[in-house]
């Protein structure tokens, strides 16, 4: 027995027609062409895959089943029926003991697709990642259960979504300002510097945004960029543990350690650092507590006994503001200022401002269409 | 009824002796610690998570069960019969009517882990990943299907590493040589370069070898490095549409583009560059076919006829004769080598040959503990 | 003649004596030990380089000095009085005709420091790059002018920063906000997009937040953040050339580019997105014309009649309002608006927002104490 | 007096012509239009800047001498009497009394070209950078002195290159290649680890070569292939103390360290790695000593006595056999291994011989055409 299944569009059932007219077919053929419905349709409509497509009259599917009907084929009359038309012509021909039926196979049950089967509740998934800031799988992405359109209605600013996804918490107006000013004087530090200079070099290699930006960040860490978070850390460890500004000083020095936060190339004693008496009024005026700031100056003072270049410089201002942020916001408890300020947060928020900086940089030589840089030999000692 | 199921080490369950024995606790207790089989062991043997360590005699289980029930409490004499006390004293206090029993919740079924369902054929989990070069679930991983410890075993070289993992068969002996000879001409190239000279500023910022090298590769592109894998492209291009080597060079120069692979700073026609000479002669040796590398000879023949200094250099050698290696060796299809030059392999080439000048740079300017660097002010044109 | 320079500390002088004494050495002996001021500090104090510290009387330079003149060596009442010393020792050596005299060598001049000989106009040398963003040579550094004590005084906001160092302008505040609110709508999108997933990998590496970020920063590209800047190239290019939406669309088809900006997973015509509405409210509200959006209204109306979920997404608004931003704030000459388009500012803008996210995430994988990530073998398709 | 000096092409100098005949200019006029050895060539002929193109006759210098002569204007025979025509035309002036001379003021000397002034040994300049691994300066560039045609010749290979660049001297070649057989055995190790992981992502992202490869170079650190450098440290420290296995075994577990190298996953006493065994034995017949690695084998004889899986992994027998190639070499001093050590090359190695592996995914996914990798949200647990 012969099954076959046709679709309107196409002519190949036309040779089975003309296979069966010839008599060149010696087995029962059970046929249905499908797609019958497509009279309903004012024009021509795609049903299944490409290429099956009604075309004229002769292809359509009416056409080839009464075709096939007339060739000797059985024909049903309609999807339904077809069905039963194959059962009883088998049955005739096992009737007719032209074939010997064999017993039936149990087919194997389908798998279930994973995702119906774990909201059913018979399997369970392990999941690999975990994570708390943000949830994209509704209407609109969610930063720590805030809605993005929220936080346009609410007159949201920069600092408060860092303060969102950051600390997963929304700080008052004044600490994410703070955030803010920070990034803003963070954002560049000229051509020179490290990171600045390698995005220039990559940018001018005719890289994309990303690569030339990606290869200033890398230069990042310890000695460039590194001062802030070393400075929180090391004002917030002096001053829990109750040392005098002597101490603390002369602490880091029988250990070989500069005091970050302290020392400025130009600025000195009666030639303050504009930013940081700017940073220290905001705090003053916004802050509930400044201790830490407090203490910072305290060791600048005894520091200035010393040089007269030893002032509080930007970063020690703002790693020192940051721990009042944190510990005088009342929004976090002791641990978790401990794992801030261990994980590293400041390096983030320079990380971020140093961004907006070195894509400004690499906009900049994009602009003047800088050649590729290459280092002067001049400039290297070549030696052994 | 209180159910306590104690564990040996530590003291806690003799608070409820005690209270038992005061008097305060009036609900029946069944109650039994486990770990009675430390009794077993030659010394101290550590049970369950951490704390739950045998201590003294009286911290044993035994001595917990014997005082639980010295103080009233209905003891087990085995775990196993820990259920059956429980059953018990339930059933006692319902049949005393000082509990009314609810009737059992069937507990939903536990669901099937993922691993097991899909083993038995329950599930199916579509996969989100292809992979096709490298296997790493079997005893020791595979490299296109050959295992590591037949690669020792043969005397595999890098090359024929590289011809698995790239190419995904084995290539002939001369072909993996020719790469590795690539990979050494290629390694590095000074100090000056953008690449050597972001990792060089990106290791004396204190970072890390990853980063350092990073931040060198990435300046890896169109004006760096690019020249190879475009001279390929090119000569092919002009090579299979039967350009004559005035037809390619004067439209090139229409195009206002630079032949990639022609030209060197200092090398010329009386002047010519061992390197170039070298690959040829390895080349003329052993490939069975130079026929794009004679093409880039023609193509040097016409543009020293324009100027002196226009020599087919290392670039170009190179370019041409992997084209050589790809169609000369007749392991590769002709869709396979237009995939090949079109992804740009020589690309990776390049990039992998670099990282041994960049590790290398890195680990020197460690060695010799530079610091970190900034740019010179002199050298910048400070402009708008 | 010897003549020897000592130092006080350490006693290798008194060999010098001991051989004096024994005869062993013929030529005259002039010697000085320097450091006699030693004596007048209260206690030990350091001179030169590390070693040469005064230790007991035997060390002390006097008494290397006394020692060495009595065993024969001439040695002056002074360290001034060491060069005529030396002088009359060796005229007296030349008067006996032990020794020749050599004529004098006039010794080379001392080449002056280069920035000495710039500054005094000798010397030119050329700069191997120029920048025009940001100035850090003076008391505080200035973006596009602005000295950063003035960002803060002024009440600048994060965007005002980015218009100074990406337009090197000062953008009206509705410019300035409206790229904040871009900032934040883009700032993250949960942890299963390519860029959060790669840097919650890295960051389960135990790597820092520098690689880590940079990690996820590396996936942003045509695939992954691109639309927005294509949205912006595309309605740009069509509304420039005057195409109706119909011929955009269509033209789009026929070269089988999907339209950026058009289509959303959720979203439909009968349930707008909230965010593309608030946009085009703050547009409305602040922005002296909005073409470019209307444009992009326009062909939302077109691609609805085709299908119901084919409205204006986020990424559409934000490229078109950018559009809108550059051409009605009068600040910007069409040339400047090209290549600002070209150059792909917005592709900067989201890169800048995501790393937020990013770096949110790397800290929310540190705080919750994540291992390595391997990627579940029943995942991947291992296949040839 | 007006002084012009004018150039072929373009016809600005006829506007001159047209103003003295009309008798608008009252001043003497000395002119000049350079390039008339045009009409020495053939066909047109570029002189000087874009636009001075020489054109029709019209145009050409010698026609526009002409026409300034014939209104009137002093022109000279040639640009070489153009000084003595225009002191002639000044002095008459002078002597009329149309001008009173000025004195003559000296010319500030122009700078000298730094390049010029270094050579000359007039001024210095400090190098900011200092290299000690390769030089680009000559002919060739040479590694650690070694010109890379010398490479080729003697038929070096990559170990020697990375044994040149990496540690400035020609190791002997069982040394190189043992270096040959780390790189093979770290090249790849399947999809599933992280920098694979990361590639694959970056790749799919659509991203270029050099971004897929180190977005996965930056997983790389103390989790993942940081166990062979740490094996390399961990086991010097403890046989340079002349600790016994047990006493260094049980001092890692009472820091809470795992020991690295040692433990597999499926790998037993009974079912040794394969690939550990082909390191030992190419040791032995090629190593002067294997004094760390035969401390290694206790070491795992006394883990082993622990339990059955505690056996020494590839990590460690290339750790071990590290220290093993430095010491017995010969070639390397007390202090100069240390500093190996210290700074990590083995880590280079592990980043080298890992990135033809994350190269040939590369590679993988763009011949698979796969689409933008986005984690299943399935896989996720979101959480606060």
């Amino acid at each position: 027995m012969i099954v076959v299944l046709g679709e309107l569009g196409g002519r190949d059932e036309y040779s089975l027609v003309e296979a069966l007219k010839e008599g060149k077919i010696h087995k029962p053929v059970v046929a249905w062409v499908s797609g019958t419905c497509a009279r309903l349709f004012k024009s021509e409509v795609q049903f299944g895959h490409a290429g099956a497509k009604s075309g004229g009259e002769l292809e359509s599917a009416q056409a080839k089943n009464q075709a096939l009907k007339e060739a000797g084929a059985v024909v049903p009359t309609s999807y339904e029926a077809f069905e039963t038309a194959i059962k009883e012509t088998f049955d005739k021909l096992a009737e007719e003991g032209k074939i010997t039926p064999v017993p039936d196979i149990k087919p194997p049950a389908i798998p279930e697709d994973l995702s119906i089967a774990i909201k059913s509740g018979k399997v369970r998934a392990p999941t690999h990642i975990i994570s708390t800031i943000s949830d994209d799988r509704g209407d609109e992405p969610c930063y720590a259960g805030v809605p993005m359109s929220t936080i346009i209605e609410r007159g949201f600013n920069v600092g408060d979504v860092i303060s969102l996804l950051w600390f997963k918490r929304s700080l008052p107006r004044y600490c994410t300002q703070f955030i803010e000013i920070c990034v803003m004087l963070c954002a560049d530090h000229g051509p020179c510097v490290s990171g600045a200079h390698n995005t220039i070099v990559t940018a001018r290699a005719g890289k994309d945004l990303v690569s030339s930006l990606v290869s200033g960040l890398l230069t990042i860490g310890p000695r460039f960029g590194g001062a802030i978070d070393d400075a929180a850390r090391y004002f917030k460890d002096a001053y829990d543990r109750g040392l005098s500004p002597y101490e603390f000083v002369e602490g880091m020095k029988r250990k070989g350690i500069r005091v970050p936060g302290i020392g400025h190339r130009i600025k000195s004693r009666d030639n303050r650092d504009k930013r940081v008496q700017l940073l220290q009024q905001y705090a003053h005026n916004h802050f509930p507590s400044v201790k830490y700031m407090e203490y910072a100056v305290q060791v600048e003072n005894y520091t200035l006994s010393k040089a007269n270049n030893l002032v509080l410089n930007v970063d020690g201002a703002i790693g020192s503001l940051f721990l009042d942020l944190l510990s005088g916001s009342g929004m976090f408890t002791k641990p978790e200022i401990d794992e801030i300020v261990d994980i590293g947060y400041l390096n983030g928020l320079f990380v971020l401002a140093r961004s907006i900086g070195l894509i400004g940089h690499t906009f900049d030589q994009k602009r003047l269409k800088q050649p590729l840089y290459r280092h002067p030999w001049e400039d290297v000692l070549y030696t052994k």
